[in-house]
């Protein structure tokens, strides 16, 4: 998918929303664990009750490859079942060397179909390239990331006087560019999203951490909303664990239709 | 698999050899494109072929990753084949936010019983902790890598006058200690071995690009070797490839042994 029809998408459903499917088997519904395959079951029922909502589906792959090649299975049928016109994130935080990424990049852009993936920096830029190849996919760098260690390289002050993640979105924004690159930029930080918006203007970011991780909507669309929009802001837990019983995806829905709603209003405001 | 007996199998075989599964099925000898699993039939005969001369096997998880399902269920097969006193990595790169990192060590260490599993720094602490709450489970931290792309940023010199890797060296090794971590060391780098070295005196690390990436074998032992060997050099290529037709296996044999022999006679002078 490119640039054009994602922010069409934004603009249609007044959203910018990703839903997070970090689906784990002992946290979806007791009722689900009968079916042939409760993992898709769960993210089937998930995907109805929230595609009005939603912009975006982000799985983490680690939830489903824990589970072991039937994992893989469950995740394939939950790409295969996700509508064509919502941008799919497989977040797996890859990246290796050159001929190597061009295989994760083969697995996920052809034996899968996302759209998108996320790519891990450290190896620089032949570990990214790679991925940059195919046409209407994106790469999704950690940038800066939502958790506490994110303290312990990210913001390393270089001699040059910028702190590690700044040399990352600088660097890598010469290799890809706005039509192919996004950028993870953690929630929970509300005064940084400013930071690194000022240095990379154009570029969408994918902002995991508002829910469960303590972001605000409202700190991250003033600090971080472009022209095109500019962001996918991603919630996982706090949708598809609103409930844990028969009633799981009527309250999926409702989480979902709640933050399209705040959404909708700070788009109206900001663009 | 603890250090002691990683230790004891290197003096064993006199090898500090890991020979790394990198399995292309479009490299692999036609002949076996017609078995019902021609990459785990490959892998089979070279386990068969070198298992005298290497002390570790590293998959490179893309490589099966990109195959689907069906990949994970070669990569499983042939951990499965691999004899248990011979060390097993893999190669993956993976890192995440805490809850998530648990997830790929429940994959790597528990779905599959791999001894250890590659991990990227760049998310800092809480996406290395959880591997490491594994008894006699490794993480193989990225450190300081081979390809090109490794100047971009773990070479970029901090405030403190550390270049990246010098940070990462230090701070992931309050993280954790020289029973359950071990750092990627790239091997074309001869000189940075021992600066490496001295940071972090007890630690093995894993050195890749012997071979066809280019370092020299002689190099890394001379910089690189502790009092406990503290090595394991791959080689992927060279060895795997050797040949392309029904003497694949016989090939990739001889270039094993040839190398044990090189390291066999570098433990000798060093140890």
């Amino acid at each position: 998918m490119n640039r054009e029809s994602l922010f069409r998408e934004i603009q249609k459903k007044a959203s910018f929303l990703c839903v997070g499917l970090d689906t784990d088997f002992s946290k979806i519904p007791p009722h689900l664990h009968r079916e042939e395959d409760p993992v898709f079951e769960f993210n089937k029922q998930i995907i109805d009750a929230t595609s009005d909502f939603a912009v975006a589906y982000k799985p983490n792959i680690a939830f489903y490859e824990a589970l072991g090649p039937k994992g893989w299975e469950s995740l394939q049928k939950t790409l295969d079942y996700i509508p064509k016109d919502i941008f799919t994130i497989a977040d797996a935080k890859r990246g290796d060397i050159g001929n190597t990424s061009s295989l994760y990049a083969k697995a996920f852009f052809e034996t899968m179909e996302f759209d998108s993936v996320t790519v891990a920096p450290y190896m620089g830029v032949d570990s990214v390239q790679p991925f940059l190849e195919f046409k209407d996919k994106w790469v999704i760098l950690l940038a800066l990331t939502s958790n506490e260690g994110s303290k312990d390289f990210q913001l390393i002050t270089s001699q040059d006087g910028k702190p590690l993640f700044q040399e990352v979105l600088e660097k890598s924004a010469t290799w890809g560019t706005p039509e192919n690159m996004m950028y993870v930029v953690g929630a929970t930080r509300g005064e940084k999203i400013a930071e690194v918006r000022k240095i990379v203007p154009d570029h969408f970011f994918l902002v995991p951490g508002v829910g469960a991780q303590g972001g605000s909507l409202k700190e991250v669309a003033q600090n971080g909303m472009n022209s095109q929009c500019g962001l996918l802001v991603n919630s996982s837990r706090g949708i598809i664990y609103a409930a844990n019983d028969l009633n799981f995806a009527a309250a999926a829905k409702s989480e979902a239709k709640k933050l399209q709603q705040e959404m909708e209003a700070l788009l109206n405001k900001h663009l």
